[in-house]
Parts: C-alpha cells; structure tokens; sequence
C-alpha cells in the first residue's frame, strides 16, 4: 500500500500550472484534475465526495450509524512552485489509503478526508485559505472570492465548509520538511506544538566614509555592526534549546567595496513552542543590537512584522497517536513551519504526524518520503482509527 | 590669500557637467571652462601656459636661468559625481597663488603647475589619466584616445606629456579626505607613504533551508559564516596599528528572511602602508575564512581583484616639506587614498602635503577646508620653495 501511495502522490505532482515542474496554486486549472483523480479513488473505497464553496475537496466515509461523531483527516492540495510530491498532498493520500484499507467495514464515527484548497498562500499572498473556512473564520477577499466564483463554487454559501465542531478531531499526516527526523534516524515524530514566530526588521545606520582613509577607531561601520549583531542572534539561539533564530535577507549600503557602509537592513525570524521562550529572545536580541549600536556609534530601530503565537496540538489525541507509533520509537517535536492543524486547532482537537524528509529537502522538486516511512505511517495511521474504535465505539 | 583660494576653488566648482552639482569627467565640456580659468589666473601670475596632449593643463613659471632644473606642483582637475569643491583642484589653485606670491621674482628652479586632466577613473573607469601620461607611462585605449581627440588635442603627440625625469621634484597639496587631521586638530601633516591595497571578493557556500524546521545544529548557514568572519575582519584591523580593513559589501542569497541563507558574496579591502603588513594581514584574514567556514560546513572561495604596492614619498624631498611645516606641529601619516603623487613618484621625486578635512567629509557636495588651514599650507608652500631657494641657488 505504501508504494500505491507515493505512486498516488507522484500522479497528482503531474496536475501543474508548468509543464516539468509540480506548481498548483489555490483552484487554478490543473486543481480540477486532482480533484478528478481523488474523487475516483474515494469513490471507490466507498466515499461520498463534494467540493465544499472554499474549494476544500471532502470525501465521508460513513459510520455504522449515522448519528456518529466524526473524524478528520485531512491536509492541503496546492503546492509552492517548482514544489515535491509530497507536501500537503501526502496526508490527504494517506486518508484515502486509511479508508480504503478499512474494506468496506463500518466504524463507530465518520471520517472525512479534507483536501484543503489553500495552505501556502502563493495565488494572493494569503495562506490558509481552505483551513481557515473549514475552521470558521473564512478569508474575507473579493480576488479570493472571485477566484471561487470563477472555479464554479458559490463564496456566499461558506459557511457551509465549516467543520463539525463536535467531531472527535482532526488527523494530519505531514512530511516533516526539516532534517530532524533524518538526522536522528526515525521514521515519524509525534508533533507537540506549532511554534509561535517573531519577524522584525532591523536597520543599522552609521556613516558611510572612504574605506583607506579612514582609521578603524573613528568608523561608525554599519555592517560590522550588524555582523556582530548576527553572531549573538546564532549564538543566543544555539544556547536557547529548541530556540531557532535566523537572518536570512541583509542589505549593505552604499555598498561598494572601499566605502565603509553607513546603512544595514536586516531581517530576524525567531521561532519557539514556547511563547515566553520566543518573546524573551526577541527581546533580549533587541537589547543586545542596541547595546552593540550604542558601543559604536550606531543607530538601530526596528519594526515588528510579525507575532504569532505557538499552537498546542490536543494532549488527549496526541495520546492515541503516541499509542499508535508506539511500535516504532516516539518521538515529539515542535513544528517549525506553520500548517493547517495550526488553523483547525482553533474548532476541535487536532494532532499531526511527521513523516522524515530525507535531507529535509522540501519545496523542492527532490523532495521525497521513504516506502518504508508511509508503511510505518499507515500502520500508526490504522492502530490510531482501532484505538478510537476501542475507546468511542 | 587663503580667502582668494577658497573662492577660485567655488568658482571652478561651478564649471560641472550637471548643474546644482559639481560632476567634470575627463575633457567634458566644463573642463575646458577650468582650463580657461585657470589660464588667467597662471597668466596673471607671469605663467606661460598650454594644454599638454593628456589634457594636462601646464604652466611654467620661469626661473632666472632657462637650463635651471624644474618643481612640479600640481593635483587633478576631473572631480567624481556631486564632489565637493576642494578634492584635486585646491593643489592647483593652490600652486599659482604659490607662484602669485613671488610677485615677479625669479628663483633657481623653473615652477611647473600641472593640472592632471584625470585622476578619479570616473568617464573610463581608468585612473591617473593624466599623471600615467606625465609619468611616462600613458593610458592606451582607443575610448581616451577618441576623447583627446574629441577635445581637439593630438593623442599620437602623447609623449610630449611626459615630465622631466631630472625635475627637482614634485609636490602635491591635496585636502586629507579621512578624519584624522580633524580628530588631532592639527591642520597639515606629511604624507610618509600612500598605502598599498588588496581588494578580493569572498564567496561563503553553505545550504538554504527552512528557518523554522531546520535545528541551529544542522543548519549550514552562509550569513552566520560571513558574519562571524566580519567581526575577524574589524578585530585584526584594530589590533593591526595603521591596517584598515573592511567589508563594504555583502549579499546574501535566496535573501528571504525565513530562509537560511545558502550563499553570501562579500568584499574585503585591506591598506597598509607597509606590503608585507598587508599581505600578512590578507593571508591571515583568510585563513580565518578557511576556518569557520571548515567549523561550519561552509565552503569559502575567493579571487583577489586588487594587489597594489605601497608607494613611498621621497625622503629628501618630505624633510624640506617637514622643515616647511615646522611653525606648525609637525604630523606624518599614511594616505590611505591613491593620489597623483603615487604615479608620478615613479618619475621624480614626489611628497605631498594633506589638509585637514573638516568631519573627514569628501566626495560630497559638503567637503570644505579652513581658511586659516589654507593659510598655514600657504606659509608652508612658500617657506618650501625658499628652502629649496637656499639649496640650489
């Protein structure tokens, strides 16, 4: 069944907007063709399948009575360009597999698998669109509405994607997108926590002078500023546990070669399960740039583009999970990156499986998942719908 | 005097190729407003003057005796884009208000003023256009030959640029550019040497990943290499007496702020008065690179752009200089800019005088110089040229 379900994801990875590369952005044309292509293989392990009015793609399974409660299993349908196989796509595959592999029997609850519309907010710089409707609180955007209209959904009927929020909860099966679970050797991770994120934008502003005449005590340098400001940010965060912090974008100016640089912009992404945790650095980053700028004649200010708070998945589902992996070493980790169950969690308990990256190669067309990983994932996967049959049924 | 100075170098500032700015590239058309200038004020002062096939505008003072040995005085006329006032021009200006004060007397030594029709490598991209034909060694490129022609003069006829070789010397006056005399409070110093250079560009190769999957243990991060190797960068110098070395520029790829940065280019430029205190610093700086990019899993590459070796002012000649300055507190120090001198040096004797360069501003339209540091270099200038009376009258 692995192999069915990689093959499955490298079939939908061919519905693309480019030819040659895998890019599938929220209801654009080739989206209809993966809804095709799942329509048909929920359909024949015995689903009904609609497409609710913010594009989610919703495949039920119904339980033995119909008065029962339900579960979710779900994860996205788009992709970043140029992306794998396997981002997002893999846990709504997984859900049709799980089901199928179910042959027929009846369970004490519902499932549906949700093919979310909308996670990486490529089309209109938006994320979560798909998530956030199911969730409750829909994206209130005329292009997003347009974009609805367009695909032959009607946007004033929304309200009908929402979730059931007495359902037993939500399930996504994820590939990590990171090098943890490779580097440690594992198979899957139980994920704890969608971590809470800073982004702030910092400028350095000295002053700009001839790079052979001026001596180095009377230089008001910004980019050494900044340098040494980007070695505390790595070393606080080495320091900090499973703090991460990170510069990736900077920008020197005047920016020639023999003239010293008077202005240095550059951004700070912080990220940590624990808001506290989080916030603290940020300000103990902040502190530190304007010590470092105060020491040398620099001017440092910033701006905050962003605090998002961390996401607990829900302890108790988590748990049937942990029982679930159980055969194979548990591992808990916190998710650097955000994901639907982030949105989800806001209407009903929600918890997320990792499956290893090889390389953490993600966004990318090498991105992979290993036959031996989705076996394992199944397997958790079906333990995880026996122990709710065992507990609600 | 020094108030006349002050406002003939004003009113050449007015002769620009780009009005409300003061820009004069290569024989543009307002270099030909400054020949004219100038040309009535050498006139005036008992010059004969011409316009040599580099652009070089020459005026000769005459000596008592025509086979009397020749003093070159001089600087550059061409300015960078939106320069100041004082950068090149004030060593000219500076040389006929020398000569206006002999009032007619005749020396033993024939006074040359040259005005060098380029210097910055602004129209080209090639300095010491004017000094390299004065030195002997002219510039071939059909691009200068075209504007010499252009501007009516006869570039086959170069050699007619070159200098004297048994000249007494020749003698620079020129505003510091940097902020050393300004910091001191001192208005004039000696210039010992003008600093060898290397410039090389760096290329830090690591791996781009997610800012917030990626562990701060696993990650290969090009900026966080860069940085700590900046801060090397500014300790070495420091610690290095008269080094100055500098990161000018920086780019950092993919430049988004939630991804690790896989590759950063950036600039070194190292200045040392003494070659092997430069290349040591160079090798070391390097090393360095070598290091944390080894610690990291990062792959550090360079090309050097840049080896210039130091060029010493004459020592006779500097002691006249020094003995000139002496009613005043006698500074020495290192240009760490490039100067007509360090061409011409390779010809004749060459010293130069700095004038302090109030806030060290230069290359912009804010650059000035004191009316009483004019004065003080006025005095220094006429007591020069009677030392060198007394020596070979």
């Amino acid at each position: 069944m692995e192999h069915e379900v990689i093959a499955r994801c490298r079939a939908l990875a061919e519905c693309t907007e480019e030819p040659g590369f895998t890019t599938r952005t929220f209801l654009s044309p080739p989206m209809r063709e993966v809804h095709a292509l799942l329509t048909r293989w929920m359909e024949q392990a015995g689903m009904r399948v609609h497409v609710d009015p913010a594009g989610n793609l919703r495949g039920v399974y119904d339980a033995a009575r119909p008065d029962a409660p339900r579960l979710y299993l779900g994860s996205h349908l788009d992709t970043v360009p140029h992306a794998g196989a396997f981002d997002g796509i893999l846990g709504v595959v997984m859900g049709v597999a799980l089901v199928e592999q179910l042959r027929g029997g009846r369970l004490s609850f519902h499932i549906e698998i949700v093919g979310f519309s909308e996670e990486e907010g490529v089309r209109f710089g938006i994320p979560f669109i798909g998530s956030r409707a199911f969730a409750g609180g829909p994206v209130r955007d005329t292009r997003v509405d347009h974009a609805i209209g367009a695909f032959g959904l009607d946007p004033t009927r929304m309200a009908e994607a929402r979730a059931d929020s007495a359902a037993l909860g939500y399930l996504e099966f994820h590939i990590e997108q990171g090098p943890v679970l490779d580097s440690l050797g594992l198979p899957l991770a139980i994920v704890d926590s969608i971590v809470g994120q800073s982004r702030l934008e910092l400028r350095f502003s000295g002053a700009a002078n001839h790079a052979g005449t001026t001596p180095m005590h009377l230089r008001r340098d910004a980019l050494a500023a900044a340098a040494e400001w980007i070695t505390v940010v790595e070393r606080e965060a080495r320091a900090g546990g499973d703090l991460v912090a990170t510069v990736g974008r900077i920008e020197a100016k005047p920016g020639a070669g023999n003239v010293i640089a008077s202005h240095v912009n550059a951004t700070l992404d912080v990220r940590h399960a624990e808001d506290a945790e989080r916030r603290g650095a940020v300000t103990r980053l902040l502190s530190c740039a304007g010590q470092i700028g105060a020491r040398r004649g620099i001017d440092v200010c910033w701006e905050e583009r962003l605090d998002q708070a961390a996401v607990r998945m829900d302890p108790d589902l988590s748990q049937f999970l942990q029982r679930a992996v159980a055969p194979h070493p548990v591992h808990r980790m916190a998710s650097g990156a955000g994901h639907d169950a982030m949105i989800v969690a806001g209407r009903m308990p929600a918890a997320m499986l990792f499956l290893r990256t090889p390389g953490g190669v993600s966004h990318h067309p090498e991105e992979s998942v290993l036959p031996e990983d989705v076996g394992a994932a199944l397997e958790a996967g079906s333990r995880f719908l026996a122990l709710l049959e065992a507990q609600y049924g």
